[in-house]
């Protein structure tokens, strides 16, 4: 594995895969009285936050906890840091205090690749979500789900599998970290929206896309549904959000043309009647509670193995 | 004992009892050189703030931290969590990342009780404090103080033993609670206010009132004066600060009109020179830093009844 | 050594050596893959800021961490707490709660030497920085980075050394402090700035002044840049900033007149073009980010020297 994780186009097939098993012994962790390994005691973890997003940074801050690190939050908003020409300076000062790793959160997309490529820190970086970009771990921790709910006992059970991503795939760095990982692991991604909200281009990421929710529903093994970002639907070219519930919503009537087994994911936090429904949301079929969960897992994996690496995490 | 602590109500006498003991044991750990036990490694405490307060999550965070486990501060203030309909979706994000306890504090009276009995979450959780409506736990730190300075060996010694609570009843959190765990554990409380700041139907509360603070500091054993939130007493109905000041503020008259034992309570942050003077705060009937060290013991007792339970804390 | 630390005129000459030979025990961890030490384990260590300042707040906690502290940061900012008339109340609840070290940040100038001075607290006071007055642990760092870069075994090797601290000495408490801590070391200081950035009286520190920089930098071992506070800058009786960009910063032409082996130190944050260009910043005489790694390694022996204190770290 590289030393940092920028992208879920980082990830070999190879890495993927060791990072979703480490995540699974991990994992049973959650259900011991003791959920703490002293994995990565003495080794300092830096959330560098510079936009808002209490869910991520908890989730870091209790995988970093869990395996024994030290952990520093540092809310850039609104400090005199978060102006992007003294990017370099904060990197310097972190990696200089001693941080082992540097979580990064940014409004603007290649923030983390500027951080981890211009040669000013010999820490990992790891992408919690740049602009409309990427966010590599929301991706492995979609895959971990995927795994463990269809039912495989390797990784590699994923190759062939069916999965749709639907909504606002234009603005959503979740969208693209999981059409890039879930085909490095050989499943079929259908991409799911109107034509205003898939990306130009998109036809080169290698994915199927459709404007026809009800078309596609009844052949895959999982729909991921996107967060609605309403701020950024302003305008004619836009459905209405009526328009958008009523095209592109999962609700129980859809969600009844589903094959017995497939799932229901989503990446949090969700918009209740607009995207998806409440009956939806805490129905059977919905893994979102069991995908927070894995985050954490899969965090500790990501961390334990930029970090600590060789060695066996207990 | 509950698996949560919500309201002074939910404690029988028995397990009042057991915190103040509890509490006791684990208090004489502040004088040690190394503050700390091992009994809550490897479990995570979420500080879920939706309402500043510095010095009550400083306690708890001390509590914890005390206690070993990991602490999670979240603060919701501002956040998009902050809004009423989303507090399911966060409980059942805090409850999916693992976390044990869920301390919370609510502007809103009631918000915790959703929280518990909603069926969202198993893990414990703890009210510090919820809108004009309940602070369990100041209400027991309120109560081990009262036991250590009455010179009894056990809490049941506080039978009988008089209590006048002083001020804005009507806004007070505090002074609900500390009515009724005092009442639970056998002492008989007076609250002590201008008409217009005592509760409609306080009788139902079974304890006596009065209009009148000089008629009853002589017959009393403590004083606990409530903290004046003056931007809840504007207009015609409420006394004047002055007049407030004047009728029913301690000062150093009032104070050499208590018996000889009697102790001088305050919850904080004061306002000295409003409801007590400063001659009376830093008196040596003040037990107020006493009730800040105690607030500590009390809620690590709390977290480890909850979460701990059977063993021995060391 | 004292029981706190307020400025750097209280500390000897033994206790200043004292201080960075701890240091440069601790600063050796920082190479080790476990960069912890179970010193303070059990202790408390509250970072009170009522002034923002990221990067010292984070130097302080990872000191701490590192010495296996908890840490509980307390941003007063915007609270309550952070009238001045509060200090008192602040100070006894953090004591009563069982704080052993209380590092302090406020914008008044004198603000630690109450909480320390006033008999409010036994707990250790650090001062992380007081208006305009000093910041204590910036001086320790500067002559621990100065000690080690200048090559002498031990820290009186500094006896006799030229150093110029430049540009806004008036404003400083970074200046302040390092003039009475070099002097202490027998270190010979210049102040270099233009007349109405020199503080009235400065003959009385003890140090040489200028106004001269091109002709104090040959003579120097090392050139201490000040950061220039922009706001603080406006009337007619300052430098306009191209002007003192031109007369007071140090860019190539000026580096280029110093002696082989003198280095180039800034207690940051930078103002890059302004005291100092990027070229400058980034030679291989600047110090700056070695500035930063020593911060923490001092901060971690004067937490263990007023807490620990007799024994060896380790």
């Amino acid at each position: 594995m590289k030393r940092h994780l920028l992208s879920a186009a980082d990830l070999t097939r190879d890495d993927a895969e060791l990072v979703l098993t480490t995540a699974a012994e991990l994992r049973s962790l959650a259900d011991r009285p003791i959920k703490k390994l002293p994995a990565l005691r003495g080794r300092t973890v830096v959330n560098l936050f510079f936009e808002d997003s209490t869910r991520t940074r908890i989730s870091f801050e209790a995988a970093a906890k869990r395996l024994s690190a030290d952990v520093i939050n540092f809310a850039a908003k609104g400090s005199s840091l978060s102006k992007g020409e003294s990017l370099k300076d904060t990197a310097l000062t972190l990696e200089a205090m001693g941080a082992d790793a540097v979580v990064i959160r940014h409004s603007a997309s290649g923030a983390p690749h500027r951080l981890a490529h211009s040669g000013w820190v010999r820490s990992s970086v790891v992408n919690a979500g740049d602009g409309t970009h990427e966010h590599p771990t929301q991706a492995l921790l979609d895959a971990f789900t995927l795994w463990r709910h269809l039912g495989e006992s390797k990784p590699s059970g994923l190759e062939g599998r069916r999965v749709a991503i639907v909504g606002d795939v234009l603005h959503s760095r979740v969208a693209r970290s999981n059409a890039l990982l879930l085909q490095t692991l050989g499943v079929d991604v259908t991409l799911v929206g109107p034509p205003t909200l898939l990306p130009v281009g998109v036809e080169s990421w290698g994915v199927d896309t459709s404007y026809d929710l009800d078309a596609v529903l009844p052949k895959v093994d999982a729909v991921m549904m996107l967060r609605v970002q309403r701020e950024r639907m302003q305008g004619g070219f836009f459905p209405t959000p009526r328009e958008y519930s009523r095209r592109y919503g999962l609700d129980g009537r859809r969600m009844a043309t589903l094959q017995d087994h497939t799932i229901v994911m989503h990446p949090g936090p969700m918009v209740r009647g607009m995207e998806i429904t409440a009956d939806v949301a805490d129905s059977d079929r919905s893994v979102i509670v069991e995908q927070v969960t894995n985050g954490v897992a899969v965090r500790m994996a990501v961390l334990y193995l930029l970090l600590g690496g060789s060695e066996n995490p207990e």
